[in-house]
């Protein structure tokens, strides 16, 4: 009885806030430098023990799936400093060349994700940066300056499955991670022009 | 020894021979109906025991991954047929259409296999379409049909995300199958055009 009780109070329930916010920022860390960091480790590195952590994240799966989408909502709020008015063309360089920024850092962090989640779900805990992403498409699609013979969503899915396609690459060995953005820009860019028009040098 | 004996056996050779491969197609029937498909469901399917599905495969990502392996190879054979002479650009397309037919039959096993397998483990298994392709596009790079600012290796990819994030899309309910073929050869028609060109109309 004590212990419900105790387990209600404010305090308690801080005290549960900081130890999943440590363990999150762990696994972020811990997964964007190794895609198998075991739960041992990033407990460790967090400072809790192992139950506590299981306490909040009943298996490996669900923390990998909580920091992923941790590091995607973070990542989602620093691309509000991206510029996106302007010519959409520019606009969408610039947001590609900024959230590549983002998915290059978190790699290993994607690629642990992939090991535990199916593509539709890595997909929706993208729904933030999707629907600007959206936004911007739209735009320029309006603007008849990206193509509007296909849908927004499917430009939008082309240009989410080119990113990670890079991402995938530089983990193969196939792709230098510098080339990357260029590479990204490049391919969106030709795959969005209208049909007639001259793909952009 | 009365066992070992008899293992080393051609017919028992042939018994195992034959249990595999109704095991594999029982296993590619059911998890491109059902993405969530069982392995007692597969061994009824199948005629086997259990136990004799587990002495060949040991555990059902195993056995995913066999079946998906399994469904790419006749595949590619199957596209044998598809003339790769001519025009690069008419080529592809065909070579997209006829592809695109068995990765929409096999939308249901992609799925399975995409729970249980990597991005790198799904291309790798991939590895006698993506020669195919390769070949092609690299003709159609000397031709200077394709755009050569690229790799070869990442025009491949770019062409095998597109094609899976159809399959994505439409298991997601955003993209009607009817559509698909046109989307895709659309898309990878227009990343492929060399920049300063037109877009295929």
């Amino acid at each position: 009885m004590a212990s419900t009780g105790q387990a209600k109070t404010p305090g308690r329930r801080a005290d549960a806030q900081r130890s999943i916010t440590a363990i999150l920022e762990a696994a972020v860390t811990a997964l964007s430098r190794n895609p198998e960091a075991s739960v041992s480790e990033i407990a460790k590195a967090a400072g809790v023990g192992r139950v506590t952590l299981y306490g909040h994240f009943p298996n490996r799966d669900d923390l990998v799936e909580a920091a992923f989408a941790r590091a995607i909502d973070e990542g989602h709020g620093a691309l509000d400093a991206v510029d996106l008015s302007g010519d959409a063309r520019q606009a969408l360089t610039r947001l590609i060349h900024s959230s590549w920024l983002l998915v290059n850092q978190s790699r290993s962090l994607l690629l642990a994700a992939q090991e535990v989640l199916p593509p539709s779900r890595i997909r929706d805990l993208h729904a933030g940066p999707v629907e600007r992403v959206e936004g911007l498409v739209k735009r320029g699609q309006d603007e008849g300056v990206f193509r509007s013979d296909l849908s927004t969503a499917w430009l939008v899915g082309v240009m989410h499955s080119v990113m990670h396609n890079a991402a995938d690459e530089i983990n193969a060995g196939r792709l230098d991670s510098d080339e990357a953005p260029a590479f990204i820009t490049a391919t969106v860019l030709a795959a969005f022009t209208p049909p007639g028009s001259r793909v952009p040098a």
